[in-house]
């Protein structure tokens, strides 16, 4: 019964969580320091700096949520709203409805607009909302796994400054492997994890507010009984969760340290060293590795004779849904690839459950051996169900993808790409 | 800046977070498995069972909490109390009056007794208050690190089923280091978390919930929006966190699997080596070792002349509090044991911040040479502060303890103090 955990070898290409990169397991086995120890709030502030990077902003309020990328989500709304709060959600998959139940505990007035699972929205669809409902927060999910889209953000800061209303969105499965640019889209909350395209665990959600959401934050700041001074201001209505509070977060973060949780030392340890390896190679050259390795995975199941589900001009980098061709049973092809190959795929949530694999290529595995090896599994996987695919298809597409991507290497195409 | 994280060396002997044992920084650099995969499933269920026994409960409502004790916290009490309910806090310390925070936040009806810090509550003072307020949850800290206390619990389980009440308590700070009975003491709900007598990071909260306890949250149970299905239920009035919703997470650990987030595998190795580690040594032989150091601890420190904090005869086994004599400065002893010893201790907070200084001994530390090294330097840290102490009898006392102690290593005695 009690044995060390020793997990078997796993190549992790479903959604997520993905393998977390050698560099991030070998930092979670760094010796713990205390949390008021000079060297650790000075590796804390370290970290804000490092993601205020990666989001791509200068806001003061970057933090670490000590939870997994939900727990960072809850903390935006559950602070943003109070409640009868409005909130507007343009829903388009499994996370958007999240979003929505979320906001709706918080106590929120709740408005949606929604679209088809596989498309996005026209910034024209969510500002006609936006003018109609006057939200306080837009909240919106930049990539929803369960669809594969990605949410074109870039114009919807604008459109929510226009009618005054905040912006929030759940980067989680994004960040790094897509383009995101708090400061120059206007975002003025942003939440992400670890376990995608930034190739950690999942257990700590980077957080990002712009000076704006934190007005609102302070307008709703309570120091908790236990560590109140005399001065400290109690909100009326103070927020409605403690744990996720994020004016205490950001206390505890800032320079007053005031105590909130002990921090969680080695899940901001490995959420140091995912930015560093991001930063280290550079952000628009992991987007565009992304990229590179997303059109391999799609060009190489399309070779397979397989159709993508979705708006493939709107498909986030970092995993693509391939529809369950008639003749086999989905689940026993995906028990084949993990049981014979070590390969793990996924399938998606609601109305696409059963109907599509998700293949993911994110973080460290967005690698072109990863991408090949996946798809090689699936040709035998396939044939072995029964299914007729093209003897080596997959595989020599995705090559061919590779083999222009590095002709462009350190060429300006390959910049523009990442763009 | 972007270096990776090289930490000081350091021991930890202050209230928590502490040094994690060598195994479980190893086993956080365990390789990343998909939570639904079967080995991934086995090990949560694995987990399971060996937090069973390290809170000595049956109770199939055995979990993780992704998040820092203080997430385990609210998770129990924003699951159990709805809006409006009643709870009585017994107060004895800041994590009593977190425990207010929480519940309040959480929209319940708190009635609080308090006591004096240093002193714990008789049964029959708690007694009272429950037969007055009638509350539906008595929520009460079984160890309050602030004033080192231990609050008996043995007969309240007994006095709440009395009355109808549930029992929950904040085991964070003792479990593992002093005896809790999880069903012989008839508590409904118990939190803790890794970073103290467990020796593990912050960062995950093993959590149990009693039948008569998972029977209140199915009452509220809620299946969330984007999963939820044609016969699923949907609480009127559901739980007010989504990420903190207990009964989705006993779906997400029980037989359904029912997605609610992604599992923190890292943290969720760390918790599994944490209880082995308890369970190989046995669990009354690890309360023993603390209770040993524990008394090393504090013997050493009165045999340096310094006054220790409370009631000694309710002190946890795992932390004391040393009144700081009048003619040092507090934080400037602290700050020479850490700079010239690499040694941390704690202050406290609210009436004891400045006043005490706290010392733990636990999960890895409680370790003879990690006490008899903390009470060397304390004796230095003090004479060259000025403050006269006599030479070696901090170390001395500490040695006598540990003689004694392992003189009547295997004997009937020792089995005594851990009962």
């Amino acid at each position: 019964m009690t044995h060390p955990v020793n997990p078997p070898a796993r190549l992790l290409m479903g959604p997520g969580p993905i393998d977390a990169d050698p560099r991030v397991l070998r930092a979670l086995s760094t010796p713990l320091v205390g949390q008021y120890d000079p060297w650790m709030t000075r590796t804390m502030s370290e970290t804000q700096e490092l993601y205020r990077q990666v989001f791509g902003t200068g806001n003061d309020g970057t933090v670490l949520v000590d939870g997994t990328s939900r727990a960072g989500i809850e903390a935006a709304l559950v602070s943003l709203l109070a409640p009868g709060d409005r909130v507007l959600v343009p829903v388009f998959g499994r996370f958007g409805h999240l979003l929505v139940e979320i906001a709706t505990r918080a106590g929120a007035e709740v408005h949606t607009v929604e679209t088809a699972w596989g498309q996005v929205f026209p910034v024209s669809v969510v500002e006609e909302a936006v003018r109609r409902v006057r939200p306080k927060l837009v909240a919106v999910v930049q990539g929803d796994t369960s669809t594969t889209m990605n949410q074109p953000l870039d114009e919807l800061g604008a459109v929510c400054d226009r009618y005054g209303a905040l912006l929030y969105t759940d980067a989680t499965a994004t960040i790094g492997g897509n383009p995101l640019e708090v400061d120059a889209w206007g975002i003025d909350a942003a939440t992400a994890g670890l376990q995608k395209c930034l190739g950690g665990p999942s257990g700590s959600a980077p957080l990002t507010v712009s000076p704006r959401a934190v007005e609102v934050l302070h307008g709703r700041r309570s120091v908790e009984a236990g560590i109140r001074e005399a001065d400290d201001v109690v909100a009326e209505q103070p927020i409605r969760s403690n744990y996720l509070d994020l004016a205490m977060i950001l206390d505890y973060w800032g320079p007053r340290r005031l105590n909130h949780h002990t921090e969680a030392a080695s899940m901001l340890y490995a959420a140091h060293e995912c930015a560093r390896i991001l930063l280290d190679e550079g952000r628009d050259a992991v987007v565009a590795r992304h990229a590179t390795a997303g059109r391999a995975m799609t060009e190489g199941v399309q070779a397979l004779g397989l159709r993508v589900f979705g708006d493939l001009a709107h498909k986030m980098h970092n995993v693509v849904a391939v529809e369950i061709p008639d003749d086999v049973v989905g689940d026993a092809v995906r028990a084949a690839m993990l049981e014979d190959h070590g390969i793990e795929i996924g399938t998606s949530f609601g109305p696409l459950h059963g109907r599509v694999w998700r293949l993911g290529t994110m973080g460290y595995n967005a690698r072109k051996d990863a991408v090949v090896t996946t798809l090689a599994a699936l040709e035998h996987a396939l044939r072995r169900a029964g299914h007729a695919v093209p003897q080596g298809g997959g595989v020599d597409a995705a090559l061919d993808v590779y083999a222009g991507a590095s002709s462009t290497v350190g060429t300006p195409s390959l910049v523009e790409v990442s763009a």
